[in-house]
């Protein structure tokens, strides 16, 4: 492996935005990626365990989408279409409702928003607003939604709230599960929603991601969604799953509330909605609530049309029958035990997240920052989330070769032997 | 022409939320696209005077892009790399650099936020404010800058205002030129913001559209836009010229500030940026306010490595020399000449814009809406703008042949004869 | 007893406005009152357990005030004086510093604010976020901290809330103790406030009444406010004590914090503060908080001379010995008896509050009105408080005649015998 | 005169905020006050132009209301009524009804508030957002409404606001009549409210003072005030005019808007609203906007029932005949004419304001507060008002005898002389 050179990386110092951050960590050029394979442009491969962000839950250019997005590309299919009908929209929407909406008996529309998440998030807070005639909205610790300032406003996290350089109002931030040692975080919401003298004005809804992905893995339990659902219901708000990151397979399932037997007002959807890793965002909306006018909420690159072309192909081929779901299954299985056992073996470590969705909380951010950072040094590529970036992040592509996934994971286990602080408790 | 047959627009009313506009008025599915003709389903072509509200300046798939993503996606190019290094990357920046920032003595450099012009705009806002500590932000009436709460406060439009479901502070609303009849609009910000019992708190920024896309086309004159970049100094607020529909070539010039001698603090860019449609957005800003943490403002599309690609092959191909500048030129000439004809003859219509960025403020919405409609039965795809959508709007690719861009003006004289409500004026 | 007459009021029927609403339930009309009786025009007495909602703690017309008062008036000392120098403030100051200030070893200044509990809320707040350069202020629930916007904000009432018809930023809302069950309230707010991802933004100050007045006379435990000025140290927060109405003798002591071991940043007074009913209102502020330029709060009727001379001869008559604290704790201890015999005939009733500030929660606003109307027919003058209205509260003047004070609470005793909806329990 | 002692002014030092400001341009302590004089603690004597600050405008300890209110106090007349009805309460509203509201046919009801004039301010801002359904305020360049947070935000001083540490939202500011040189300020609102896509949403009302006391003794004409209104209406707009400190007399009639020939929805009132300096404010309201709930907006000192004796005898003696508004006008005639004198003698200097409600823009600040120091020192209190307290301001009591008003003009005369940094013209 070799650092970038001088001539490579002047531009981005001289022309990037010190806003950049992944680069940091991983200095080097990448040129082709395939799978869960990364190869810089040195030819040295790296396995991806970050995948995107959990965008590239499918792995970086499957060959599928790929195929079918050249083709669209070479027979002079629409790029960019507003929200115009196209032949691709329609066999979007067609795959989407088959493989997706009818076998959960999900009635809800597709509201094609910006094609980036906080795009979503902002469009689910207005209309749920519409919807109710309220303003405030609930969401929880540790949460993050995105970057614009009606997401930013839902988003936990002080250093990125402070980013907006203004106050961000109209929001009520609740205890996420198990945030609160043993209180009943449920009860607590109920409690304070249910006295007219609280000071919490009746929201409009419930945002909340059954997984943290930002805020460092913590996974609700099917009981507390439940409650939290039939609590929006009680108190007359929309219930919000932010399945941005978590959604599309992550846990196991397509929805991260599968098999919770809810069925959330809205859904918003990105990252890996698109298969290949191509912006695509969307809102999925019980009917009843559909109320916008035309325009109401609307973006110039809604409806990302190379989007739909990969979206469609990825949902025939990976959501028509139980392969992946099994697949899944059988990975999360080896990803929990390899992580306990490594968790097991650092003192106060813990495991963290569902399915596909792990981590391990080492406990400091400065640790779990040398960690990936020696990962990198081995060839692997993983990142940190949680409130002091605690937390060792596994998001590798669902599709990963259970081969690459055990190789990672041994990667993983050595650089957490080379970088603990303190003599690691023996297996 | 035929309408799209049942069955395939039944998938919309069933699963596409109502929020959806443009396919109202253009009820057809669109198969292919190539420069600036559509062609639907049946095979029926339309000449596209829309171009994806200014995104596909360059037309759709210009074959040199096209061929380029296409040999990027063949060999395993990412799709999606978040802020990593890649060449891709690189060579866009440095095309950027080479082009467009050099030639100009502009220093800046490029923050790449999430692939949509309203996350762009709340990415300078946020900048704006942490550079000055200050909170508020100057605005224009008949702005607009987009629909996430941050730049939705900016956009003057009431019925999108509305539809955030709160308030919309932190900003000042003030006249845009030549909003106020006789009004000098400069003399007023500057008496107001001098003013320390006016009320109005001093800005992080002034934000202004050089020609309002959405707001009616309303061009302002280099004089106005001097003036105001002068005010934005005396008054230490940062000035943005929010370019995201006026930009890259559209009123004849890569962005629509050059040659009046300003450089503003920052820009924001989206739309056409990737020259093919595919979702691109990013921020110029002056080294001096690039005061970011890392990841303090992030996003998980920023940095679309599909629109890389084809936004260096924009660059190296229309702005290397000026052959385009000078084919805009001719064609903005044309197309003064023809729209003030045609304004000429309906009473009270006015000619409005600039360069390639004109249209026809024909004095009421239903009007505009008729003349709209029948252009589109006769094979023309345009589009209203402006308050009470009073505009009818010529956003034709630049790079439309001249024989088919007087093709499409011939409807629209058509158009505005068959619709006039009254008697139009003899030429 | 008889109701007032057509004629005198038609005139309320008039020309007042519809927000009046003691005087719906106690419809006659109030020639005069000494101590703790009320007379109406008609010559029927009253015993006053409602002292103004704790404005005339030393009882209506103090001889010794009202002597003080007529001889100002008399000699034509100032009524109006703006914050300029008076003998009267002077003494009024050196008072307050003698008998009260100094004991204590409290450094505190005085500010003088427009002569309302809520303008003195308002100032605290400004102070607190301008000492500390923070924005958000913690509140608790069931809280009521006054009605302009700024000390709305912090009032938890809904109704009063909705009022506004704008939105009440910049407060966030915790639970005061025992609102919710066995949760530890202190380790929630610790816990929130530790986490750097909760989206609680650091607070400029605490505020909360020791017993809530309006909020059901909920008394905290001096363990827990012990507790909570630790936490807004630690925060980096000021601790503000409303005392406007369980302050000034109260409780039984002349701050409702004494006694308690902590020293407040700052605390508000108003109410009974003037001795005389009058209107009167300040801050005190530890000097190193005393940080304002001059006029950056200010107020036409700050400093009202009138009160002044009335406060000083309360602070000299009332609290420079332990006459009147010895009297309150014998009061107090009849009270809580006497309260909790009649709350332990009525299934779920439970005392609530602390010292002279007591009052019955009788488990719905309903029956607690019933319960008043009823007192008010037999001569005693009580009203409810608490989130539904449900707590029946006795704020009988401090220096009311034990015998009177007897009678009024058998007449009280009576009442809910005779309201009672169920059969009472046998004592 | 001499200097407050030591003794006297340590309390002040050692006990009171440093927030205060009258004192430290009056250093002295004030024994007694009379009409429009002023004694110290060592026998000196000063004639009155503060008046405090418009609260006094029947000068101090008025023989007949002092009578009244020793009178009451003896009888022991209510001190604290809370808004329970009184003999006093129904007197003063009749006696309003009768000489002020039914002689102008005005159907007004009286809202008693907190007793000062950001409490009034706040209750109209708040029924005007129920009554409207909006939440956006109209106010106006150099406006001055309070200092709690709701009337703040319609306060245009930079220092004031700066106050708040907080967002000041709900609020528009525009240019008062007259402050944007030729600018037609009426067509600029009515242009902007007009243009939906102007980014100021509908107001709920619109606020102004027609003279503004703070702001620099801006007096509004009489045309500006009536298109005002009617744009108001235009625009569905509650028309507030706040009367706190250029009403009861003060510009020569009891409202400042009399003879004006419009009736505003609601209007403020507080300052000489009790006629001898106690704490007293009100809201007059249209029945038809009346829809209050009771307790809607309430507060401990509403109806301060002293006031209510005060100021009925206030209305009777000077409301009664138009012996005061004749008086006002001869003293209106002797102001202006020397007020323009002395301005006549200063370069740039200019006349400002209305009736009695009059002062010398001296054109800065440094220069006003030198003239005012030095007035003091000849025996006259007289303040500044203005954006940079620019406007030397003569507030004099209604009911100074005319020699003393003289002889307070000379000083004036004289001050101005003296300090004036240049040779003053020649008369």
């Amino acid at each position: 492996m070799s650092t970038v050179e001088t001539a490579e990386t002047a531009i981005y110092d001289r022309r990037e935005s010190e806003v950049r951050s992944y680069c940091r960590n991983f200095p080097v050029s990448f040129a082709r990626a395939e799978g869960a394979t990364l190869t810089d442009a040195d030819g040295n491969s790296y396995t991806d365990f970050l995948a995107g962000c959990s965008s590239l839950n499918y792995g970086h250019n499957d060959p599928d989408m790929k195929a079918a997005l050249i083709a669209h590309i070479e027979r002079d299919g629409l790029a960019h279409a507003l929200d115009l009908h196209t032949e691709e929209k329609a066999a979007f929407l067609t795959a989407f409702e088959h493989h997706i909406l009818r076998p959960r008996g999900m009635e809800h529309r597709v509201m094609m928003t910006g094609p980036t998440g906080t795009n979503a998030v902002e469009a689910a807070l207005k209309l749920a607003r519409k919807v109710t005639g309220r303003r405030n909205v609930i969401a929880f610790s540790n949460g993050f939604h995105g970057m614009t300032l009606g997401a930013l406003a839902l988003t936990g996290n002080a250093g990125k709230r402070g980013g907006a350089g203004v106050p961000l109002p109209d929001v009520t931030h609740m205890p996420f599960e198990n945030s609160m040692g043993d209180l009943d975080t449920l009860d607590y919401l109920d409690t304070m929603l249910s006295n007219p003298s609280s000071g919490i004005d009746a929201p409009a809804a419930f945002i909340v991601e059954l997984v943290q992905g930002e805020g460092g893995l913590n996974a609700a339990s099917c009981e507390w969604v439940q409650g939290l659902a039939r609590l929006a219901e009680k108190h007359g708000a929309l219930f919000i799953v932010d399945d941005i990151q978590a959604g599309i397979g992550r846990t196991g399932s397509f929805f991260s509330f599968d098999h919770m037997g809810i069925e959330p007002d809205m859904v918003t959807l990105a990252k890996s909605l698109s298969g290949f890793g191509l912006p695509f965002a969307c809102v999925l909306v019980r009917p009843e609530h559909d109320i916008w006018k035309p325009a109401e909420h609307n973006g110039t690159f809604r409806g990302n049309t190379h989007a739909f072309v990969t979206a469609r192909v990825a949902l025939e081929k990976f959501w028509a029958d139980d392969d992946l779901r099994n697949e899944v299954a059988r990975k999360s299985q080896v990803l929990e035990e390899r992580l306990s056992q490594i968790a097991g073996r650092i003192d106060g470590a813990a495991l963290k997240g569902r399915g596909m969705m792990r981590g391990i909380d080492v406990g400091d951010g400065e640790f779990a920052a040398r960690i990936c950072a020696d990962c990198f040094r081995r060839g692997l590529i993983i990142e940190t989330s949680g409130a002091q970036d605690e937390v060792v992040k596994v998001l590798a592509p669902l599709t990963i070769p259970m081969e690459q996934f055990r190789k990672g994971l041994d990667i993983l286990d050595a650089a957490v032997e080379a970088c603990a602080p303190f003599p690691i408790a023996a297996e």
